[in-house]
C-alpha cells in the first residue's frame, strides 16, 4: 500500500470541507423522509426541535381528508404530525399508488422536506415530491430501458415575432432509424408552461415504459407553451427570474389555436415526422383542452385524434366583448371535424371536476350529432393524477397500425 | 355585449377553485420576495406571524460574513431577521451581482422562500435562487436572443452496460445548417451530476448570450454524468427516487478517464461535428477537473484544450490500495500531452480555495517541463460563483479561426 502523501490527507478532507465552504451538502439526518414501506406506508419527518406545531399538507392527504384529525384552513388540507425527541413524525398507512405532494407547516410556515431532494413546482408552489409506487405510478419511474431524448427548443412565432421554447420527447431509436414517427401535440393548462407535462405529467418516464413494453407505438410529443404572450417557462424567458402568474392574457381568445400551424410546420421541417392527419394527434388538460379542441375544429384536416383531458372547452368569461369567429358555431364545427378525417375523439373527466358541466356540454353535442367518442369518466376531480392516468388510457388508441 | 351563461360563470371561478382544488396557487403575498432594487439592494421577506426566530441564510451572505450581527452555527452563517407586522424582513445593501441560493432558518427549520419560484439543487441541499444582474451575471439571464437546443440524451456505456444520461447543448442555428461544430465536453464535480452545469453553471444562459454577441465560436457542449456506476442525476435513474449521496463509487478509480472514448464516440456519431483535436477540448471543476486532466493525459492526441478550474487533481485518497495506472507518472504524461497536441492548458483557482495546492502542483509540474499554460488565479474559494467566471473566461479561447 502506498504512503499517502500531504495532498491526499487534503483531499481525505475535501468532502467535509467543500460541504463547510458551499454548504453544499444538507445537514445528515439520522432518518429517511420520506421513508416509504413495501406495503403503502409512507412516513414524513422534520427535525424541528423548536417548533409549537408541524403539519403535514398536499395532495398526498387526498385520501384522508375525510380523516384529518385537525380542521381546515383556508383552501388547504392538513394534518398534524407528533414529536417525539426533536423529530417531528407522521405516518399514512395505506396510501394509493400515484405521484404526490407535500410540505410541511412549521410554526405557520410552509416549508418543503429538507430531507428531500426531489421538488416540482406548480404555477408558483414548489412543494416536495413522493411516489408511491403501484400498478399506474410503476411508470412514473425511470426503469433501465432504453430511453427516448427530451429536447428544449426554440421556434420562431409569427404572431408576435418571439423565440417561443417547447419540450419535445423523441423515442428511443430515433437517432439510429431513418423513420417517419407519428406526433402527438401535448398542450398544458392555465398557469402552466412546456415544462408541465414532464415535471408534474411524468411524461418521459411514461413513454419510455410504455414503449418498451409495446403497450403504445413509439412517438414524438411536442409540449408547447401555451401563453403566447410568453417566450417559455418562467425563469426561461427574458424577463429574468419574475414569478409565474396564474392568469396570462393571449391563452384563451384564440391566438394560440389560431397560430398552431406554424408549430406543425416547425415540427415536420426539423424531425422525421409522419404528415398524414392519421399520424397526428392533439390532446390537452383543462385549458389545453380548450387549446386542442378549437384547434382540431379550426384545422380538422389536421388531426387523426382529439384528446380532452378535464377540458375548460368554454372560453366566454375570458372574451365578455364577444367570442372570437374560433370559438363561434361549436357544433357546426364538430360536424365538419367529423366529415373530414372522422378523428378519434376522447374525453375524460373526474366525476368530482369544478367543470364537470364543460365535458357534458361537449358529449351532448356529439351525441346530438351522431359523432362517436371514447368517454372516460373517472373519480377525482381537476387534478394531476387523472391527467397522468387519462394520457395512459389516451396513448394506447393512438396511431395503430392499419393492421389491427 | 353578449350575455354571459352559467358555464362563463363557472369559468370565472375556474381561477380561485382551481387554487382550492389542487393547491396549485400559493397564498397571494402582499410583498415581494425576493425584491431587487436597480442599485443592488436585496430584500427578502417570510410572513411567520407565529415563529420567534427567522434567520437569513446561504451563499447570499458571502460578502457580509465579516459583519453578521449573530454567531455562527455549525458549517453555515446565518443572519438574523427583523419582524414588522407578521413579516419578517432583512435587506442587503450593496450586494455583489451574483447567482445565489438563500433559505430562511425558522424557528430551528430551514425552509426555501415560499414566494419565490426559482429553487436550484446542490448535491442534496434544495435552496430558493436570487440572481443580481451585473457585468457578468448579466450573461446568466436568458435574453431575447436566438437560442440554442439543451437536449437530454442516452449512450450505452460498455463500462456496465448501463444506458447513461448526458446533457447536449446544440448553439442556435445548429438545426438549420449543415456546419460542423467544434465540441467542449464539460464536467461536473463530486456529488453533481449531468445537470450541474445547467442548473448552477447557467451554462445554457452564458451559451447563448455569449453566442450571440460574438465573443466566442457557436460550439457543441457535451456534459456527461462522471459518475460511472450512476445512469443519471437523482430522480432519473431506474433506483427511483433515492436521495443524492455526495460521495459515489467509480468516480476516482480512473475508469471515467478511461472509459471517456465512448462518449466521444456516441458524440462524434450523432452530431455534426468537427473530430480534430484542435476542435476538441476538455473542461471540469473539482472531481471535474481530475477527470479532464487525466482524460487528455491517457489520450493526449484527442484534445486541443483542457480547462482546469479549481481541479482535485489528487486521487490518491480514493485508491489506498494503490493508485491505477492512468494516474501515475503524471509528470511523464503532462511531457507527452505537450508534444502530441500542443493544447491550450488552462488553470483557474480561488486564493481561498482548500485545494488550491492541486492546482499549485499541477502549475509546478508544467512549470518543470516548461510548458505553457493559461493561469486564472481569482479571489474566492471552491464555489460556483468562480466556476461560472473561469467558465466565460475560457469559453473564448476555444476553437479560435486559424487566422485570428
Amino acid at each position: 500500500m502506498k504512503k499517502l502523501h500531504t495532498l491526499s490527507v487534503l483531499l481525505i478532507l475535501a468532502a467535509n470541507t467543500l460541504i463547510a465552504q458551499e454548504s453544499i451538502f444538507g445537514e445528515a439526518a439520522s432518518f429517511l423522509s420520506p421513508d416509504l414501506s413495501s406495503d403503502g406506508r409512507v412516513t414524513l419527518r422534520l427535525r424541528a426541535p423548536e417548533a409549537r406545531n408541524v403539519y403535514l399538507t398536499g395532495n398526498l392527504l387526498r385520501q384522508f381528508k375525510d380523516t384529518l384529525s385537525d380542521g381546515r384552513i383556508v383552501g388547504k388540507e392538513r394534518m398534524i404530525m407528533s414529536k417525539n425527541h426533536d423529530v417531528w413524525t407522521i405516518t399514512l398507512d395505506s396510501v394509493k399508488p400515484d405521484f404526490y405532494t407535500y410540505k410541511f407547516i412549521v410554526d405557520g410556515v410552509e416549508t418543503i422536506d429538507p430531507n428531500n431532494s426531489f421538488v416540482a413546482r406548480d404555477v408558483n408552489n414548489v412543494s416536495s415530491v413522493v411516489i408511491v409506487p403501484g400498478n399506474k405510478s410503476a411508470y412514473y419511474l425511470t426503469r433501465n430501458v432504453s430511453h427516448g431524448t427530451l429536447q428544449n427548443i426554440w421556434y420562431r412565432s409569427g404572431f408576435n415575432n418571439l423565440e417561443r421554447r417547447m419540450s419535445v420527447y423523441l423515442p428511443a431509436g430515433y437517432a439510429e432509424s431513418d423513420k417517419e414517427y407519428p406526433v402527438l401535440y401535448l398542450l398544458h393548462g392555465m398557469g402552466g408552461d412546456e415544462t408541465s407535462w414532464t415535471e408534474l405529467g411524468r411524461l418521459v418516464e411514461i413513454m419510455d415504459n410504455m414503449i418498451s413494453e409495446n403497450k403504445i407505438q413509439p412517438m414524438i410529443v411536442v409540449m408547447p407553451n401555451g401563453n403566447l404572450a410568453r417566450e417559455a417557462a418562467p425563469g426561461y424567458d427574458s424577463r429574468g427570474l419574475s414569478q409565474p402568474e396564474f392568469n396570462l392574457p393571449f391563452t384563451m381568445d384564440g391566438q394560440f389555436e389560431s397560430n398552431f400551424p406554424e408549430i406543425i410546420d416547425y415540427v415536420d421541417r426539423h424531425y422525421r415526422v409522419q404528415r398524414d392527419p392519421e399520424f397526428r394527434a392533439i390532446a390537452g388538460l383543462s385549458m389545453g383542452g380548450l387549446h386542442a379542441l378549437y384547434t382540431s375544429l379550426e384545422y380538422p384536416e389536421k388531426f387523426g385524434y382529439v384528446g380532452l383531458f378535464s377540458a375548460a372547452t368554454d372560453p366566454s368569461s375570458y372574451n365578455p366583448e364577444g367570442l372570437p369567429e374560433i370559438y363561434q358555431d361549436r357544433a357546426t364545427k364538430l360536424k365538419r371535424l367529423w366529415k373530414t378525417a372522422r378523428p378519434l375523439i376522447y374525453v375524460a373527466v373526474g366525476k368530482d371536476d369544478f367543470i364537470f358541466a364543460h365535458s357534458e356540454e361537449i358529449r351532448d353535442e356529439l351525441d346530438a350529432l351522431r359523432v362517436p367518442y371514447v368517454y372516460n369518466e373517472s373519480d377525482g376531480g381537476h387534478e394531476w393524477s387523472n391527467w397522468r392516468h387519462y394520457l395512459m388510457d389516451f396513448l394506447p388508441r393512438l396511431f395503430l397500425p392499419v393492421s389491427q
